[in-house]
């Protein structure tokens, strides 16, 4: 059933964020000859995994403790995703990685306007919210405007340098409570959220993720920029707004810099990475 | 005795969640003969602890960092828990395995409709609240309910692919407090949240489970379905329901795939594990 | 000084909750022969802590993740209760342990009803709060009591085979603030929840200590029973009395089974282990 | 400058708490001669730490899983606390200490009294606030204070056997916060607490430290008894007092018995070591 | 877009603070030789950090548990900065040293006065809020601030002994909601706590650094002195500051001593190494 208090939601990729420490002191301690062969087989692997319209996996190395290296696997579905963390977890490199945290979630388009306007019309067509034809011809339009973000849902992750990670919720305080807000309201401020973030436009791409009823936040956040400065001008800004001020809960941020799997040796040998292999 | 405020509970089987780590690391070192030796008594120890009416044990590889194999064991008492407990810490494969998690409690059945019921008609009667007489009814009419829904008491673990688990609170906020508002309100927020779940009838199965008493949360949800993307839209749907927009406080949630246990020693080889054997 | 707002406790034996985790492991890695020598020795000396007047040292298999094994040491005072943990540290079973928690606390009474008689009394026979004289009777007043309840202060652990353990406060919220509601009013709520625990009597042992001072939480709570289900159904009933709805705040609930000493050796060997030796 | 909002405070030896683990299971597996040589050469270090002018260091032996040992140093400055953290990360017994914990701190004295006093009085002679005159006057009777007051800022630790250390702040609630209310009240407010406190001279020794700047919460407080009980009774009868009601926010207790320096080999060997060497 | 609501920021050099604990058990296991040569190249290696105008690397041993060795980057680029967390992860070093905590910024001049100013000047032109004139003047308008700001921007780590970090956020409750506030309140409130601050110039040196979107804090803040009790003084002060005592939320709080990399070696050897080497 089309719940009219509930936006409607498109779903793409299912995503896998991992966030490893390298254990410097054993990797360093292997002799020359091992290190090549073990970051070549790991290197190869990841690269590997860049599969098209089957999904792909982004190298990240992090800034600061909270680790080392975040890889963002999309795939197609949840069987993929434990595949593809069952082919990390072997990987001969495993051995000099400790997991340090993660994040599963749904590419996800939240859909407020168009829900609005589906029920509006829907009934001004004279069918009842609930019925049969109402439902039917709801998830015909709703199977439309999939086809219509198609490439948003699925997209690549983008070929920016820098990328920024956290999750979110939003509140449901005693006071400030986003999901007993009135539809409209909740309308109102996501159009104003978004305004913000469409003066930013070419200049950041933003990849939400649902993870309501997967991990331990509603929401997964990815950003990527080709200048760092633009995500804490974003985020600054958008914190003034008031679907933030009132009703955002920030989980931990990761920021690094995003790289090709065929730099990773080069990385694993103290290098900082490029995106793009020379 | 019975307390008007107190909605009757009806228990059925014990659980005990364990979600571990594989220590991939210890377990590639080993060589193929005992991995298989290994696996292979695991693997039959699990497959040996489907028990029928007894209770059974599933096996869930999870995603994400919170732990690789999730067990979740159904049985008639804390003592066969806790020799379950002790089995699986006396495998072999225990050695590489770490435990990141766990939940006790006893699959419960909420009676808030019934309870109300009881009460009145016992009234009706003329029988006095906390007389022997009304106490003994009371006692009488639970048993048989009982009878009626001992199958969702102790039911079997559904066949589905998908598994999603997670704790809950009912908050008791200084302004929003489940437990002081009252039984007809509770049991009406109860009716509407029922309402939402029922739609998903036959997408989704659901098992609650009551830990007050025995574990941090006051409810487990087992969610079991054959499409991952159904707990996302379940649980979104109902955060806007009045009884969990205002009152539901949730712990970590984890997510992944059951498995045969027949298909353990293939999932220990690094491949994608089989809901049923082939 | 008895400060009118205090209720007077009486104290008895001082309290050391012990958990800690099995490494089983390691213990399974061990020759027969040396697992009989350690587990024989830890029995030993545990059964030796059977102290009578000068207390006793329980034993709880616990279920889940927390912990395998809680020690609960009641001592005559915190030197002794120093001993204990100092016995147990240098035990060879030790070894094969891991400390996951612990509690620190000194079993109470809490005398609500008798506080507020004796300042009655004491007033009027005319004596002047905060005088000497009427220190002094108070004082010779809470030492009658003291013998009075005696019993309670210093008893046995129930020998009943399910435990249930856990710290709580009372709330210091900015709207609901327990230490700032008048006497009588905590009075009135605290008869009510004795009310509901006395419906119960029979079905279960409960014991109150107080760690102000001690520990991190201002009372421990252990519960014992012949049937797990009487946790759930206390606790849950007490969570809608109005003492508890609005100022319960709850610790970390550790459940399990309580056995003796002797039948160490058989759970070390993987046996759930009996409340008495056949 | 003297802001008038502010209680001056005056300041004495800078503290360093130091909470440790003892690895029981690798010290015992020393051989007797090594332990002898390494308790030997802590007891004498720790032993030559008692620097009478310049400060000295407890040794506590605590209760429960937060730490078996802590150490209170006392010292002139930042310089010597670091100094005594090298010395002791440099014993001999480090090998087998796992720091738990930590705290760092400067003994203070509030003085809300005399802050209101000067001020009036240098209003009253007709200084103008922040007027250089004002401030090198209230910097006068600063300094004539400290003299007063010399003996508590810089005093030993008390000779008492049992110790309770805990770090505090003052609530900045949305609705009741501390740094938001008058002057006048916070003042009233801190001499109800101390009348509480002065009930309790003579029974219990209390030293407060400020860590605003230094730690994660705003004070530390070390209280030292010849009797545990007396803690429990004293920290819950200010429970009760309107600026903890309120106001009081509390950290982690540690609770435990001080010892003797010479005592600590025997210590090591498992006996409950003496306040003072026999 | 220069949205009037959010306070204009410059920014200066991107900051890695990193905190690790010093293994001392392992470290003085190695034989003096081998800990003179790793020491010696940890040591040229971090004096080779100070870079001028590209950045520079202070050391820092800090109080307490926290960690002992904390090291402050300062560099041109997150590059750099990951330049930097691979090069110390790859020292000798590096196996002595366990991580304990980060942080991630960039230096930042926050602008409430300019905002303001600049905005009612240009609409005083005439020119139209988010039009491309207007846009383009403010802009203009920053880079000219930033040019006269600049060696604030781009500061070296000042050469005093005593430093502390710690992390804040403005607080987004549901009564008290800094960004709900209006611009000129939040602006005033600015003020305020600036004119705190500047009775300190001279005793203390603050670097303020932005982190929303790089780390779990929305601010980073470090204060230098030549006397620890001021940092004391400076944080109690501000703590009655309207904008801090209703709406600062603080992190961790670090301390310690600053000195110079040439004295890392002596600091290894057990002696509190000195500012400047002698």
């Amino acid at each position: 059933m089309h719940d009219p208090r509930v936006p409607e939601t498109l779903e793409g990729f299912c995503l896998l964020h991992q966030m490893f420490r390298v254990k410097w002191n054993y990797w360093t301690a292997l002799d020359e000859h091992e290190r090549h062969r073990v970051a070549g087989e790991a290197s190869e692997r990841l690269a590997g995994m860049q599969l098209g319209e089957l999904g792909q996996t982004a190298l990240v190395t992090l800034l600061g403790h909270k680790g080392d290296l975040m890889l963002v696997h999309s795939r197609r579905s949840f069987d993929a995703l434990q595949e593809a963390q069952l082919a990390v977890a072997r990987l001969g490199l495993a051995r000099f990685l400790e997991t340090s945290s993660s994040y599963v979630s749904i590419v996800e388009l939240g859909m407020y306007e168009m829900t609005a306007q589906v029920h509006k019309r829907l009934q001004e067509k004279g069918l009842k919210p609930a019925s049969e034809p109402y439902e039917t011809e709801f998830d015909a339009e709703m199977a439309e405007q999939q086809k219509r973000v198609y490439g948003r849902l699925f997209q690549e992750v983008p070929a920016r340098r820098y990328v920024c990670f956290y999750p979110m919720n939003k509140r449901r305080g005693e006071g400030r409570n986003w999901y007993a807000a009135p539809f409209e309201e909740r309308a109102r401020m996501m159009r104003e959220h978004g305004a913000i973030g469409r003066h930013y436009a070419g200049r950041v791409n933003q990849i939400i993720s649902g993870s309501i009823g997967y991990d331990d936040w509603e929401w997964g956040v990815d950003l990527y920029a080709d200048d760092p400065l633009v995500f804490k001008k974003l985020v600054y800004e958008l914190r003034f707004d008031e679907s933030t001020a009132y009703y955002g809960e920030f989980g931990p941020f990761y920021t690094g810099l995003q790289f090709a799997a065929d730099e990773l040796p080069r990385y694993l040998e103290g290098h900082v990475p490029a995106l793009t292999k020379a």
